[in-house]
């Protein structure tokens, strides 16, 4: 199986590059480096991305830039960080993608569980991720010859202790539940669900 | 109570204004008329808007542009329709309006059944809806002051049968269902929540 991995060099995307790369053709996209570098928050960056990657049979994305701060001086600007990257970045992933996408092949974006469960701070990564989750429902129905589409939603993950101060109590996804949440995803034949990999 | 009302020019608004206007004040909120013309995908145009209404004990908002159109030939142009109307107007709303609210003041949103519910050529709503619905309760925990954020969650309504086409088996939302919705929100407690009129 072809895959794109978008956010390729994150620490999501390294993880599951390296998991699914025994297997399958790996492209990796990242915004600086990778085998095609992207800036997923422009859409001619995206569509000369699929233009050069040529057809595949799953796409993955763990690409989700958003705004993380204090709340009562937010400004829109800040706010729509994650509005340009986490969800229209991803859409457009989508949206474009459906032309190059070969039939029965899927798409798998990321969410998380802030869109039902928000902590302090990350209100912009809440919006994005329930924008994304009805997106995925939305396209389902869209989506033609047998393409499938689904997002994977973690809590905090193992790997990014960095921000386990701003998620108290949720316990830490480990990088082998994100990976199956991806597998059901990429390898089953589910469409229009949100996995929650714990 | 003082309450502001956007969108007051639109189906549901112009409903929601006389029924409320009888034990309220009323400011009229819409694009090109009402007591304050607004444009909400403008934050400079919101916060003209906030220092002429003056403080104030509820905002309602049912003013939701979006694109709806064939999901094959969607650009994310026009895909941002529903993100930069629904969705980033509604955010702004908040962010800057929490400056001015009156304490234990409360903002009322909307979204619609879409966010759970899908229906052809509406996946720019679909993802405006469930991004609002995952900022509400993100601003919930936020708010201080009693401040309360909820958002109205109705399927396709009573007043607008030029959906009803593309909502097959939706049964409509009456114009008092609505209502009945927004009052729940506006002289309720509750907070963080979708509440779904029907």
């Amino acid at each position: 199986m072809k895959i794109i991995i978008v956010g390729a060099t994150g620490t999501m995307g390294r993880h599951l590059a390296a998991a699914f790369e025994k297997e399958h053709e790996i492209i990796r996209v990242a915004s600086k480096s990778g085998d095609i570098p992207t800036d997923i928050t422009s859409a001619a960056s995206i569509e000369n991305m699929f233009r050069q990657a040529g057809p595949f049979d799953a796409l993955i994305s763990t690409a989700g830039p958003s705004y993380v701060g204090p709340w009562k001086t937010m400004t829109g600007k800040e706010f729509q960080k994650g509005i340009d990257g986490k969800l229209m970045g991803q859409v457009n992933l989508v949206l474009i993608g459906q032309h190059y996408i070969n039939p029965k092949g899927s798409f798998t974006l990321i969410t998380g569980a802030l869109a039902q469960e928000p902590v302090l701070n990350f209100a912009s990564a809440s919006a994005a991720n329930g924008g994304v989750e009805a997106f995925v429902r939305a396209a389902a129905i869209e989506l033609e010859n047998g393409i499938r589409i689904n997002a994977v939603s973690p809590t905090v993950i193992e790997d990014s202790p960095q921000y386990f101060p701003f998620f108290p109590g949720d316990i830490p996804v480990t990088m082998k539940q994100l990976e199956y949440g991806f597998r059901k995803s990429v390898f089953g034949a589910n469409t229009g669900q949100v996995i929650k990999p714990y």
